[in-house]
């Protein structure tokens, strides 16, 4: 009874469905990109606008989303021996002023606290931006000998930089993150925990999120604020911008100079802390949802759903009750087998405002189960990434449902990962650059290094240098020599750089 | 080869480790209750103090408890169908002033902020005190018809309350809790959710923190600012003084008329939600430490302990190697069972320094383990409700371990009722009453319920009514007649109210 599974490719998705998206309202992707995040953002309840400016309301569904993120992560990180601390929100203002890099990057985008009660104080608080500055202060009086090192810390939290142009999760004044800062007797251990945490991150958005990202550093007009070199994961969204997923930086002696935090060696010397600081925000859902989505709305990659399967009983007024219990019958096998599922028991809205509703929300399958269904021992069961329904037998769907949803997050990696590869142009003329960059591409292209060239690059087409891939990235690894795409100069780093229009 | 145990009783506990105490340089309780406190917090890396006016740093201890508070209770309010949101920290100064009686309780303890960037703000933002005025709004936005009706909500975060006089995790200008917020479509819909949640509270304490609570009502001079009616859970800490450790507030239509939170009921009318509003915060670990610490530190329930078993290698140069093999394989028997093991792997440090540190931590079980008690089958077992040691068979020692913990659990959840008991004292005079107060006692008392009483008295001896018992709490539920301790008049409430000093 098995019908043939036809897997939606992203660009048939966009013509199948545009008639049926203007039904449940959401603009096309190929009609505006910006509409149809900000739509499926609202709609499918991941997040509204608030009365403060920048500043969004996570709903329920982002909120669970976030959660799982939060635990996923959180387990990892005390799995290689970190530890979790709770910082205050709020930063003296002379602490931000302390390291010269870092003021510069962040004072336009400070929240300053003037007043407690009635009284207007004397040196303003500002709302952490990040905590380098205040985690140092303590460190300093923390850390007395190397035996007391590393420091394996990091917080989850919020953090506030004014934005302009509020889009949720993507660019808000508040947002949602961990931030990791380690303190380390070398150069050399600091220089490999930054690595390490970038695997992680790299690990859990290709295996959990199944989002393709490409490790590489960032160049030094990209670093940040303070950092002696940063690390980045960059994914490609269905627009073809670049998103930043997650970063570690490598802060040399920066800060632990400007904050004291130092240590007597084991031969009896004073020396300065080697650290690091690195993040993954809740922007990362925005990455979700545009590598993803298409017309209907969210897709989840399984292994992230806060849904996997949700189940919905087909019934007329004399049988709905029925078909509710068979319902949470089939979802008790399911969670049995450790599937996250729900059975939608609303009375009273229609099956194809259900389906249209758990589309939208992306969960990865869906069960309907009919009266008739039941009376012949099968289910209707449907991918989100296909467009065909299938009749099974009950248990086969049961017995069938893990390696269904493995077979989704696969579905889901590689069909973006295509998507990155097929869209990323290797270039060797500044012509060519700028076409494919006005194309929505991302380019390869040698670079001399010169911050000035770049500043000039995306003057001319709004692209940046993302990151130069590691040796070891999944993509674009390759080391070859050349002379750059826009100078004609030798090319820096011995490979391509990633240059890409970003979020 | 089992010993007797013997259980520390509190009196005994204080004036058996005087001596000790001072060397791991622990202030006894006896000597100064306020010292004590401090130094355990600090000592056992529970909290540090900040460059943040009134704000504490959160240390890897101290994070890890109140992540397993969390936890627990984020585990319960989900399967009771609560969902989780996030709002933003800010709140428009002009929210505050919507509720009358709300402005007028938080002005004075309010962080201002002024400025983002270099643009100062036309009209200022504050950080919230508490959320129902963001919440309130949001909601109106959200409501339409009973159908969407009840909202069931709750965030995890930070709030902001200027305090003068800073104590780590009891009073702080920001501290870490959820608040849940609740809307329906009726005053009983709503009354009943403010009583779930403050049992849910009391069983949270009761079972898991091994803290006897008093489930009763606020007064009217003690309800949270814009309440239509405030419940508590007070515990009674080892100085005598109350602690309020959690509340549940019935808001009726008040903040729903103040944000216009209102929908059309099933006969097409317009009315406006019943809300509910409630939090523990983490001012719940210092109840923890108060009501169970000792001498020679912190003692942790096993229900909550982040760490339940400390394993202790002992041995010298030449086999401390091996005996650390054999406590991991120790360790990962217990971890079979579920049990939260660590094994203290240093070298260069001694045993007695390791012994008085998880005792100051509190870890609720010790296991030593030599070269000699390898080769005779046997470990030494301490648990840190008792003085004695024991020595057990290993294989005795696995099979017991979670009754053993079970017993700890039991044993301080009796022992903290015991003293909040013993330290109650029922009076029927004023004289009575300020004796008992100035003696570090709770007492019940009939009382008028006129505020300028509870004024006069909170004046006279510092204490004020802490709560009056439902009748259905586990202590102190009798309802009596009687007049009034202060002012002869008849009494309200129709039984005894508690009254005492409080954190």
């Amino acid at each position: 009874m098995t019908q043939e599974k036809t897997q939606t490719q992203p660009k048939q998705a966009q013509s199948n469905s545009d008639k049926k998206a203007q039904q449940y309202g959401v603009t096309p992707q190929s009609v505006d990109f910006n509409d149809w995040y900000n739509e499926v953002v609202k709609k499918a309840d991941l997040a509204d606008n608030s009365p403060v400016a920048g500043a969004m309301v996570m709903k329920p569904y982002g909120s669970a989303l976030w959660e799982r993120i939060v635990r996923w992560l959180d387990d990892e990180f005390k799995a290689r021996d970190h530890e979790s601390l709770v910082f205050p929100t709020l930063i003296p203002m002379s602490f931000i002023m302390k390291e010269a890099d870092h003021v510069e990057g962040f004072a336009p985008e400070l929240f300053t606290v003037n007043k407690i009660g009635t009284e207007v104080l004397a040196e303003p608080y500002v709302l952490r931006p990040t905590s380098e500055t205040i985690i140092g202060h303590m460190w300093s009086g923390w850390l007395n000998s190397y035996r007391d090192l590393p420091f394996l810390h990091y917080q989850w939290g919020s953090v506030f930089r004014a934005e302009l142009r509020t889009k949720a999760f993507l660019r808000t004044s508040e947002f949602y993150w961990h931030e990791g800062h380690t303190a380390h007797a070398s150069a050399e251990e600091a220089q490999a925990e930054v690595r390490m945490i970038l695997d992680l991150y790299h690990q859990f958005c290709r295996d959990i999120l199944a989002l393709p990202v490409v490790r590489g550093e960032k160049t030094a007009s990209e670093r940040f604020a303070g950092a002696t070199s940063t690390y980045s994961i960059e994914g490609m969204m269905r627009d073809g911008k670049a998103l930043q997923a997650g970063t570690s930086h490598y802060l040399g002696q920066k800060f632990s100079k400007a904050f004291g935090v130092k240590f007597q060696t084991r031969d009896q010397k004073e020396e300065f802390a080697y650290t690091t600081s690195w993040a993954i925000s809740s922007r990362i859902i925005g990455a979700l949802i545009m590598t993803h989505g298409d017309d209907k709305g969210l897709m989840m990659p399984p292994n992230i759903a806060p849904t996997q399967v949700i189940i919905i009983p087909v019934g007329r007024k004399d049988n709905f009750d029925e078909m509710v219990a068979e319902g949470e019958k089939l979802a008790a096998e399911l969670r049995a087998q450790g599937v996250r599922v729900k059975v939608d028991k609303r009375d009273g809205v229609t099956n194809g405002f259900k389906y249209n509703e758990w589309e939208l929300k992306g969960i990865p399958v869906r069960i309907e189960l009919g009266p008739r269904d039941l009376e012949q021992g099968v289910v209707v069961v449907k991918d989100r990434t296909s467009d065909e329904k299938e009749t099974l037998s009950r248990a086969e769907a049961v017995s069938g449902i893990t390696s269904r949803l493995d077979a989704i997050q696969a579905f889901l990696l590689k069909r973006a990962t295509d998507f990155m590869l097929d869209n990323t142009v290797t270039v060797d003329s500044y012509d060519e650059f700028k076409a494919a960059i006005e194309a929505g591409k991302w380019v390869r292209a040698f670079h001399s290094g010169d911050p000035e060239s770049e500043r000039q690059i995306k003057e001319d087409t709004k692209a940046t240098a993302r990151n130069i891939p590691l040796d070891d990235a999944e993509f674009f690894a390759e080391r070859e020599e050349g002379v750059c795409v826009h100078t004609g100069k030798p090319a820096a780093y011995g490979k391509r750089v990633i240059f890409g229009r970003q979020y």
